[in-house]
């Protein structure tokens, strides 16, 4: 029996021992998060936390969710008890969540930031409280810190077009810290326009671009613009949500209108909104091309579910679902739409719907071309971002495209202590392929290697997103 | 190379074998069957067979379809010949099911019960017809017997609103027996307004209520009476078997329309027919809540798919399919509209199609609270209820969830031999968790493990249902 | 550690290994591949290859498809640069397909046919194209001694009905080469109303068959006539490729309506398609069953999903995907519509989606009787013809229906070295089936388990399809 995950914690066979040792321990080869939705002023501010609660609970609907799913009343959750009693109340479920990823994610935070080597749950939650407290009030765990300590080189945030990016700024302009933090243009409020709050959003959109909206063209000369502006900052990626990647094309003329009657604030059909979203998404996408950007496209989620929480607690508290309406046909039309126009941009391809993986790793091959891994299938994402979701997308990926090519991990938190899910996810890699070295499906080969677990650790992501970062 | 299907059966790890042994082996941790189809009469006039043919032949579709599927002559399944030469031929072709789990659960069932250590085929046919036979006919293998041996603790059968439930009533009389068999209520045919008989149910169904039945009120008073009859008579449990869950809302007077119409004998609408069902649905839904009942969805079945044979061998008899449309957004929207008048049931979610163990793992997550495990991803079910079927579930429970909650394992069977599929859920349970333990995934405690196992073997339903029974 | 894919390659335990040599090693069990698209006109010439390059990139979609995927410049695909810097592209993206299906498939043909026991990359490229031409310009590597030394029995070519089968008949004559090469039926430009040379096609169809078509009647005579014809060349096989399994039924005055409307030039509506292609498809079904032939579905599949592409590089080049609009009530119907009138033909069902899986298994299970397997579900195909996508299909298979009925693998290949596909196959199944054997889930019965065994490698199809070779 292996002790409960220490340092060789998933890596079942000698090679993945040495793979993970050599290539892809985050001691030696860095980190870069490429997708989050960390908060830069925390960094810009260095902010300190008080308790593990804070970190932990603070906003994590992942945690969230499971404690509901365990019985916790809501005062403990989104409520107004005392940190410490929240943190107790999660202590206490933990053991019901065996083979769920918050158990090892939680347990590898402990292990790596705070030394703890225990189970946590009900009896060890005070000791736990106090050992990760005393650290957490130490400098040594200021926000700064835990991403230095996580070796951490680059991170990429979440943000609106009409964002002012100051944060960012000022991060680029402290020569104090030298962890990059670059924006992401993240532009779905502008897509969104079955929102009610559209039209208002447009004009705070081109209050940032100093352009007033009043068509299309006044849109997408607001978005170049902004676009201008997050390139400045060094974004070079975009992400989108999206429930699915439609596919409606339409004639300009008839986009227009549909645009003017959301502006009037007039309803408008389910057709003419995926309508307007299909030309936004083409339009996008091909400005993503000329700029050399990423476009990252998230689908397959189903959001806000439970109406009787959303009007209590809001979006993002822990009621989404994956969707199982995700039209391969309309996702490999829209890509034929660039395609044709010979403006298929970088692009990255996540589905919440696990039953998906094998439709993605095929239709990214009918689109690729002119560098290498053009179109990826992103990691595991959200409801699959555990053990046996990130081994069906990593072998998918192989089965199906060229594993080599892959950019990897990424920690979508909204947590500054999630960086050991790429500890979890580099585990996991080296064992599958050191499951297929050692069983003479792959030549042992350190060159060849190398090459691949350095590759999808770290070195692609640099040479993908164009990052200003060395290679290892 | 370990012995064919021994004592250790699937337990391929010293922490499966410990966990099996302490808290999983049916002869020390009781049998909780909440949801199957075998016959109350039979139990209480405590039916005695002539023959394994009777038993294993007599009405399993599961055994059916695979002797047509190798090239029996109906006139072995379904029709005239003699039980003798059924059974030979069933046996003739075992072998062909390697991999099957019908394979394992005859063999598990000849072990268990009659003590035969070989493997059936057309070569030992005789030897295992006698040897089961013998024993067969003995008193220690009547119906209450076989129950006893397998340590059942309480069985819940399917039952029509309109039953009278006599054989349960006689049995809770009976001091003689001290297992409990309590009704379910599954009020399919007052549902599905799109059958010819439906008027005719109606009329049969207010018989029982004493309301006759002449609009949605009526049918509702109707409805409610006979629940109040199964409570009285211990049921907590319902029980719907659904092509999908469906979400159509329509106004109440839309409903009464359609309703009359049906009444009339009108042909309906797919869409009136589906509006009808959402409303009965959510008005069944809302009942359960009230009651404290349990409601179980059986969804993506498409059934009776051969009409040639429909015509003559009737329902049941093997020719259902997966379907593959099951679309998590009504799944989702159903359940929402009961969230906002706060009246979600405890709900139990099987889809026949397992690409949907996701889904159901992050829809259910949408909609708990208040009580530990309220809305369950239901145990692989019918054509997944096999080695593979079970690990996926298990695990992407695991993944989505707390596994810690589950209620576990049922029978879903017309047989009075199938009890050991709970002992092959729990072998495959306690391989799955021993092997996390193994590989340091969950930590090797046996407090925390003794709670998990047990619990999901039967403390869980005991709580869950809240049947009247010790914990263990 | 195992060495790099040597002769127990995939073979992971004692039973694997015994099982492989015994019952499935391609020097003591023939190939037969009922399924593929090489020429046959190459094996009557008997045609002799100048270097790898062209019997690899030549026209490998799967290959080129890659070779996009990593960036290669598509002159080095399809384009004008010379055979050997092709060749060098490839080889040097090869460690970048760590765990794809054309890593093993291309080494196991390196050491099978070449005796190259290295690995192929950027570094050990010219040593493979100097060993590989040399060799393959010997007699010894003739396309007809390439299909002897593969122990192959029996071809199926894939061919429409407009074909005259000179080759197949040139071969029947030629007494040099006792490998049978017979065509099978695939009517696919007779189905495809909605294609703009539809038309055209049926005058070409109407000349071979010496019947002018006019109207369905016509249609179904000249059809008629090319499957005896067909027939009488040794034909017992047809396939279709779907983009799903329809089923739209239609008046057949309707149908005819429609398919004068399409001779007329006049554009049809999808709806329209859809009735003629079901009228179509169960003409054809109920015609292969009449006459004892093998229908194979192909479907799932979107075909030229890159118009960019396609303008510039034609069909079957690397741009196609998986579809997951396979709906299971409309196969289950057509095969039903069958069912009503006893002519389901012995039909086997391969979808692209491998989420599909289960569900061919249950619907398989609804159709069945009258022989061993009428209805099977088809080998891992195309994108899914991985150790994965293998895996899970006859583990599928085996959970869902009986595997030992199963008719086995083909290679589908445009290649002549490709018939080591049928040699993974059958690792794998070793591999499987010694699994069970190993953990005590299966007897260790050298009878039963030659003749799962063997027959699935070789007998079933041997049986299935009618063939006239002797049994092993």
């Amino acid at each position: 029996m292996r002790p409960f995950m220490d340092r060789d914690f998933l890596l079942n066979s000698d090679t993945a021992k040495r793979l993970y040792k050599n290539y892809a321990d985050m001691e030696a080869i860095p980190v870069i998060d490429y997708h989050c939705h960390i908060n830069p002023q925390e960094i810009y501010e260095d902010r300190q936390f008080d308790n593990i609660a804070q970190v932990w609970l603070g906003g994590d609907h992942y945690k969230w969710r499971q404690m509901r799913t365990c019985g916790i009343d809501e005062k403990y959750i989104t409520g107004g008890a005392a940190d410490y009693d929240k943190f107790r109340k999660w202590a206490s479920i933990m053991p019901l969540l065996i083979g769920n990823p918050l158990y090892h994610w939680s347990h590898l935070e402990l292990r790596y930031y705070f030394g703890f080597e225990g189970n946590l749950n009900g009896e060890t939650a005070d000791e736990v409280w106090n050992l990760c407290n005393d650290k957490l009030r130490t400098k040594e765990f200021s926000v700064r810190n835990i991403i230095r300590k996580s070796n951490v080189k680059l991170i990429c945030t979440t943000d609106d077009p009409a964002d002012s990016l100051e944060w960012h700024r000022k991060l680029s302009a402290d020569d104090t810290f030298d962890v990059q933090v670059l924006p992401a243009w993240r532009p779905d409020r502008a897509m969104n326009i079955e929102k009610p709050d559209f039209a208002e959003y447009l004009r705070m959109l081109g209050d940032a671009a100093g352009i007033e909206i009043t068509d299309m063209d006044s849109l997408y000369a607001a978005l170049d613009k902004r676009m201008d502006y997050f390139a400045e900052n060094g974004c070079t990626v975009s992400d989108h949500g999206l429930l699915y990647v439609m596919y409606n094309p339409a004639k300009e003329d008839e986009i227009c209108d549909i645009f003017k009657k959301a502006l009037r604030g007039c309803a408008l059909s389910d057709l003419e909104c995926m309508k307007y979203k299909t030309a936004f998404m083409l339009r996008m996408a091909a400005e993503y091309d000329r700029r050399g950007w990423v476009m990252q496209l998230h689908y397959g989620c189903k959001r806000d579910n439970n109406t009787y929480m959303f009007d209590r607690v809001g979006a993002d508290t822990g009621f989404d679902c994956i969707s199982n309406y995700t039209p391969a046909d309309q996702l490999a039309d829209f890509l034929n739409a660039l395609a044709v126009q010979d403006a298929v941009p970088k692009t990255i391809l996540y589905s919440l719907n696990p039953a998906d993986n094998a439709v993605i790793g095929t239709i990214i091959g009918c689109f690729q071309g002119g560098l290498r891994g053009r179109l990826q299938h992103g990691s595991a994402w959200w409801f699959n971002d555990h053990f046996d979701g990130m081994v069906n997308q990593i072998k998918s990926l192989a089965s199906t495209s060229a594993l080599g090519n892959f950019v990897g991990m990424l920690t979508d938190s909204r947590s500054f202590l999630s960086y050991t899910r790429h500890d979890y996810f580099r585990r996991i890699l080296c064992r599958i392929v050191g499951g297929w070295v050692e069983n003479g499906e792959y030549p042992d080969d350190d060159i060849l290697l190398s090459t691949v677990i350095k590759g999808i650790s770290y070195n692609n992501a640099v040479d993908y997103f164009g990052f200003d970062l060395k290679k290892v």
